[in-house]
């Protein structure tokens, strides 16, 4: 794995730094395809949104962009681009003039050839809480680490909940169910991270003729669903079951519409850059 | 500031390190006197606790007082501890066999002589969110500094109230009020920190003739009370007050025996070693 701290080859950082202090900063996982990261503008966007509301600086989207060319490889891969406060004086004081630390790591091949087709999801018992920042993908991820510690053996992810029991994201994953015939997606008012994948389901289905729309949804309903579907940078969007669920049920039979549709959607998706 | 990390003299911790990844790891902040971290126990048996909870190997003991005793100077100061998962493969899956990293700062002195007798305090609209492992203080510490950087230019400190509206702390320490003699503390089941100096208090303030229990505490209980406290490693025991609120209200004379017997139980926490 090749990494840059502020552009500089080598894999060390300031043990001041605010990153490993407090988890002051925010980070993209993006998918490289031709030395590009795919979705930019959207990574971009949630990044920069996330540092002003920490108010860290924002980096020189050129630097990252030319760093995250560097550490990519010829095949498709994924890349992470972390940008902390910086180094800073003891205390959670921010410092006046803040000097981000930027770190591009790249070259991890996109590991999920040996994914079974419908991708086996249980249920984790790590809540998600509330953000102190909602919408930004923050340092903050212990939640996630919890939760990712409760998979077994045979899960490929884990559902998480809020404190009221409503399904709010996976471990690092969102989640879509299909029910009658229309896509639904928890809202992530002050929940989880809004991924890049979503974001664009959420503005582009309607053109593949398939409605979409946030909705509360708590676990018996997901159960209940014709259908679940994840998106990730890494995984794209790909169908799932949870233990018992019936993957033929419904309208998931073989030549139905809506499944059809989603996996247009999904192959549509996984070619943009 | 002098740094060890895992006892090496130098201020450097691998990029791909999961306390910086993703704050997985805690820490302790002690006050040292004569080389030695006051109130050891306490904090040894925190960081313990939150190890355990997380799932990440304890350091040795010995090396961890060796190295805090290497950073500590003449003067009474402040060290800070941190123990990390250490460095891991992409993604939140732990290693399976991790390799803590432990880095301790030292050297910071004791920068209180400048505070005013009674502390001002504010209060934050950041909320304290319930914590993925309560009583573990870990290194997500968004929350507080996003708290920090609400403090207005004569803030001492900060309340931080849950999403129900209760006090459950303030920025970097511990709340307790006087209400009919009594000293009263937001329970911290699942919000804030535990202090070493609010378990200390609790365990001791009978011994003193006074009674300290866990109350819900509502912003206006707060005001209303006869005095405010703070606690922590740094500040010890302190008398604290809101905007506003009338220092020398209630029994809060001069004289008055619970007010003196508070000033005696914090002399004499300022004392141990």
């Amino acid at each position: 794995m090749t990494i840059l701290v502020n552009g500089e080859p080598g894999a060390a950082v300031e043990a001041g730094d605010r990153g490993l202090q407090f988890g002051d900063g925010v980070f993209e996982t993006v998918r490289m395809r031709a030395g590009r990261p795919v979705l930019w503008k959207r990574h971009w966007s949630r990044l920069c949104r996330g540092l002003e509301l920490l108010g860290i600086p924002t980096p020189s989207e050129r630097a990252c962009l030319e760093e995250l060319s560097r550490v990519s490889t010829d095949v498709p891969s994924m890349a992470k681009l972390i940008v902390t406060r910086g180094p800073g004086p003891r205390g959670y004081a921010v410092p006046a003039h803040p000097l981000p630390t930027r770190i591009v790591m790249g070259g991890a091949p996109l590991d999920i050839p040996d994914a079974p087709a419908i991708l086996r999801v249980g249920v984790c018992s790590t809540r998600a809480a509330r953000s102190p920042v909602p919408g930004c993908k923050h340092l903050n991820r212990l939640e996630n680490v919890l939760a990712r510690r409760e998979w077994s053996g045979d899960w490929d992810e884990g559902l998480m909940l809020d404190a009221a029991g409503r399904v709010r994201c996976a471990t690092q994953s969102n989640v879509f169910v299909l029910e009658q015939g229309m896509l639904l997606t928890p809202a992530l008012n002050a929940h989880g991270v809004p991924g890049t994948r979503r974001g664009w389901l959420l503005d582009h289905a309607a053109a593949f003729g398939l409605t979409v729309r946030e909705a509360s949804l708590t676990l018996p309903r997901v159960r209940r669903a014709d259908a679940v579907f994840l998106t990730s940078a890494r995984l794209g969007l790909r169908r799932a079951a949870l233990p018992g669920q019936d993957p033929a049920s419904g309208c998931s039979a073989p030549g139905s519409e809506p499944l059809d549709c989603i996996r247009e959607i999904g192959e549509h998706m996984n070619a943009l850059d």
